[in-house]
């Protein structure tokens, strides 16, 4: 298969082009670096990545913005931006990934698990998380051609907690949050959530 | 109590408005009729709804805009008119009305079934309902001076359902949903996101 990796160059998205190079052609797109640049708060940035990919297989997003910061310290233009970047940034892949993408192909986006467990600072996160779970639901109900659209909650990344000097023992090596990006392209998931911590 | 009602001549709000009126100050206001009026698409309109209205004790918004529309319809500026009005619109209620309610005051707002149950057509509508009960889930857990915030989830309401020719037997009656706006100011209700078909 040829497999579309926007955020090839983080955290997970290296290892989920690690777990599928091996028996794919992967074509890895970052915002800064990669095979392909893309800018996720430009719908047209998006538009024209996939002028330059061709048609493809399978779409995983592991890349996407939005700030962590307490309720009297986010501005308008941060919950704005993060609307822009993760959310409508994910959506326009999906929108516009659509007319690319092979019959019976699947695309994968990212939320994460303050969509339904929040913690003091992510007003922002999880409003956003929790709308892409929304707009993955409901998409779904409306594929062509037998697209699949799906995505994956990752809980606290290890490699993440040490980088940021946090206690990294409860984290999930990204490695391992790979592997459920890779489980996410099987035919039996369609419009799901899948939650990280259910396939551990 | 002294009540801020936004969208008072909506078909929720009118009855939210009817039942409250005879125990307590109600402010009523709109985007075209009202005591006071707001545009929710602007973070200014609506911090300066709250200079005209001053202190008060209770918030309720039964008003939002979003368009419901295929895939293959919607535009981004779709997209993105609901997000300003219906999601950021009742965001910033939240964040510039807590700047003037009273010590253990509530605010309710407002999503909609489909954030959890999509149908063809709803991706837009289903995304911002799910963010704003993310959004909800979260903010709670800043609370400050004992301020709680909820959303009710209405299903599909009768009268709406009979203005648009649809076959109003499932619909619930507006009467009946407003009873739930007035039982989320109750003083158990934190961070909830009350389901209207739980509490008929």
């Amino acid at each position: 298969m040829k497999i579309v990796v926007i955020g090839a160059t983080g955290t997970i998205g290296k290892e989920v082009v690690k777990a599928l190079e091996k028996e794919h052609e992967v074509v890895k797109v970052g915002n800064s670096q990669g095979d392909l640049l893309v800018d996720m708060t430009s719908t047209e940035s998006i538009a024209a990545l996939f002028k330059k990919t061709g048609r493809f297989d399978a779409l995983i997003c592991a890349a996407g913005h939005a700030k962590f910061s307490s309720l009297n310290e986010l501005t308008y233009e941060d919950y704005f931006l993060g609307l822009r970047n993760k959310l409508m940034g994910q959506v326009a892949l999906f929108l516009e990934g659509r007319k690319y993408i092979n019959d019976e192909g699947a695309m994968t986006l990212t939320s994460g698990i303050l969509s339904q467990e929040p913690m003091p600072g992510s007003s922002s996160i999880s409003m956003i998380n929790a709308g892409l779970e929304g707009f993955v639901r409901a998409a779904q109900l409306e594929s062509e051609r037998g697209i699949r659209i799906n995505c994956v909650s990752p809980a606290w990344v290890k490699e993440t907690m040490e980088a940021m000097g946090m206690d990294s023992s409860p984290g999930i090596p990204a490695a391992q949050v790979a592997g459920v990006y890779v489980e996410s392209l099987k035919d039996s998931h369609r419009g799901e959530i899948l939650d990280v911590r259910r396939y551990l």
